[in-house]
């Protein structure tokens, strides 16, 4: 029986995972390939530690290059994260000629270009499964799946932290801060928060999924990123009350020639299913012109869920070498041609509608002085409403829903407004999203 | 470029569907395939009709050997459903090498087998993603994204038909039989529309998905099948009383070894993803062991959304035609030993929930009768409910919401309840998921 010999690179939670699921499924994945899967060897510079998973003597070292010089493997498993060394160590695996797995969404949002070509000047194959949402095969699902139609869009929950702070603070009515914290000490939040609450992890995944998606480079400074950290539980509440959760959404839509491609906090209707995905579970609503609305909803992240998704991109590489092919789905259409970036619409020119809420001195004529200022920026207002008594500021809280209006034109007319002198706090905006394409 | 030359046998909506997806998309799909697609004949019983899709001078015959036995096409799309002349057709078209894409979930549940045998020891591909829940590409999701792990269960919404009447009949608070003809009316059910309301499509489907799930043939006599002819908006609007919604669903659980593996309406709680599927969509919950629980949705039927996914299959066959390789992925593992079948549990030794609706007179004792009947059979009740006055016929319903009992105790208990003279209709009994292994 053929053997597929894999080396890790990154003996972290996701790294334990795997060996984890090579070892106790070795027997289901052996009868489904043909073939087997030989973990020859681990390397990290820690080897010391418990990861609570038993390897062989002899397995573990301290010097990648054991794994990617040694001939005998075929397979290696990027899983140290970050920009370098992961992306050296990547390029030298496919200059290796070897296959690669990673779950380095950093680095493919990136650098993804440039190690995609190399790997198919080379012969070789990348495979990402795991760099977004985890455990749900939405790289595939694009690739494959849908590899008859046109995207015409996507909304993401990407990143399982925010999506786990938000539902607290939805389920708690408790503040971000507080949420963070807990989330910290119970592992789902890291001590450094910043990638995942601001928005940069979800801009990472949302720059390959565009990528994947309409099959050209994107330049991620283009895209618009807002984490959840403003967000209150008095924001919580009122969306609540006119029928919308608030979600960080990873947003794109558009064609080939222009996408919009941002990641903000939204409101999402209730009844939406985006609504329902709470905890720390991820989801991608898609969709197709051809096949219409579709979701897929699973864990964005963990030892065993993403774990599987890098043991699954194994067997899939190494389907193809028991069949002695290579390349059999590229990431940008093979062409042949240099491949071209996708416009991204700048945010100014993006059009949506707007939750704000306005943190106000309560005193006569102060909802005509900021109506008055939406309407000379061309932002028609669908809904106001004026919540309670003034709080101990002497402040009191107006909300406010507007029709579609412009990007450019909502924030001339917030920079007006938040200069009045009977406004306590800057302005709170957030975006709506009704429609999702699915009409 | 190398050309993939492709023939259709069945010219109806899923037919005419990918016809059209093939002319319209063909840019798209040589760019992402780095070969062309070539619809080099369609044959049909009928080749008279508009199907709404122009197609060029003499692609059309009547002669379905003019597509099984030419030998410039590549892939034959097996369109016309039922089991002949389908299954000869596509055992023709293997035995001539050629790669097959169905989308007929009847044959492959009944003779898949037979089918799937003769095309490896050919070594060509029946490709199939089309026969379960149309545009959601499950299969792939099994097959591939899945491939590293275990399948725990799944619990499908696989029959638009019938979970478009659950939904109206919700929506509306209307009766089975005026929903279904509205349906029918729209052409969203069939003139004789058995197979949909009565579960047998959801349990083809079944079949599909129990037996790639598990790797093992199935037999689909042994598989409970039940459909939604008889729910009442009585009982739907009491589920929603108690927090549930109920949906047809089809639902497997088990092992290697042993599956549970039945279809049947079922009260689904308010809060689970599933429940939020509504209309005509499809959705499959799936739980894998490393993987978590898992959520695909999306349309299951339809001209472009199940042509969509036929298209998706050629191109998968494309690309591996265009790299000379086939049967990269196989339905059952490659172990080289024959398939054996896995054991579908006896529905008598199910456990589950129950909902019950008795139809009884209302006189002094009854409650106690029913119950006294229910204890003797080691069914506990977990709550109760008597809704109302009695109605024209001197009847009033009971409700009944049971903790988890089997099967055989309560089929037992109702044969002797139903038995009793103060009952005026049988019994109406809904099996109640709670949790579907998402704890």
């Amino acid at each position: 029986m053929k053997k597929i010999a894999v080396g890790i690179i990154g003996f972290g939670t996701v790294g334990a995972g795997v060996a984890k699921i090579l070892k106790k499924n070795a027997m289901l994945l052996r009868r489904r390939l043909g073939a087997s899967i030989d973990l020859k060897r681990i390397a990290d510079i820690d080897i010391t530690s418990d990861r609570g998973v038993a390897v062989a003597d002899g397995l573990l070292t301290t010097d990648a290059s054991r794994v990617l010089d040694d001939p005998e493997i075929n397979i290696v498993l990027e899983l140290i994260g970050g920009i370098e060394p992961a992306k050296s160590f990547i390029m030298r695996a496919v200059a290796n000629g070897k296959h690669v797995v990673t779950a380095n969404k950093a680095l493919l949002a990136e650098h993804g270009h440039e190690i995609f070509s190399a790997a198919e000047a080379k012969g070789v194959d990348v495979a990402f499964e795991a760099s977004v949402a985890g455990g749900i095969p939405i790289i595939r699902a694009i690739q494959e799946g849908f590899s008859s139609d046109r995207v015409l869009g996507f909304f993401g929950i990407l990143n399982g932290t925010s999506n786990y702070i938000l539902s607290k603070m939805t389920e708690e009515n408790a503040d971000f801060r507080d949420v963070l914290q807990d989330a910290q000490k119970r592992g789902y939040a890291e001590a450094d928060p910043t990638f995942d609450i601001e928005g940069i992890d979800a801009m990472h995944k949302l720059a390959i999924l565009t990528s994947l998606a309409f099959g050209k480079k994107v330049a991620m400074n283009k895209m618009y990123t807002e984490g959840i950290s403003k967000i209150t539980p008095l924001d919580i509440a009122f969306a609540r009350e006119l029928g919308y959760k608030i979600k960080l959404l990873a947003i794109c839509r558009g064609t080939e020639k222009e996408v919009e491609a941002r990641v903000h906090p939204t409101l999402v209707p209730e009844d939406h299913l985006l609504s329902r995905v709470n905890e720390s579970f991820n989801a991608i609503f898609l969709h197709g012109r051809d096949v219409g609305p579709t979701m897929f909803y699973g864990k964005g992240a963990g030892m065993l869920p993403t774990g599987s998704a890098v043991v699954a991109d194994i067997m899939s590489l190494a389907r193809d070498i028991v069949r002695g092919t290579s390349n059999r789905v590229s990431f940008y259409p093979p062409s042949g041609r240099a491949v071209s970036a996708i416009n991204v619409k700048p945010m100014k020119e993006i059009r949506t509608r707007y939750y704000l809420r306005f943190a106000a001195v309560d005193r006569p004529g102060i909802l005509s002085r900021i109506s008055g200022i939406l309407g000379r920026n061309q932002i028609s207002i669908h809904s106001v409403m004026q919540k309670g008594r003034q709080n101990r500021g002497g402040q009191v809280p107006i909300f406010m829903l507007t029709h579609e209006a412009q990007e450019s034109d909502l924030q001339k007319a917030l920079r007006q407004i938040d200069r009045l002198a009977i406004l306590r706090q800057k302005t709170m905006v957030i975006r709506i999203e009704d429609g999702m394409l699915s009409e």
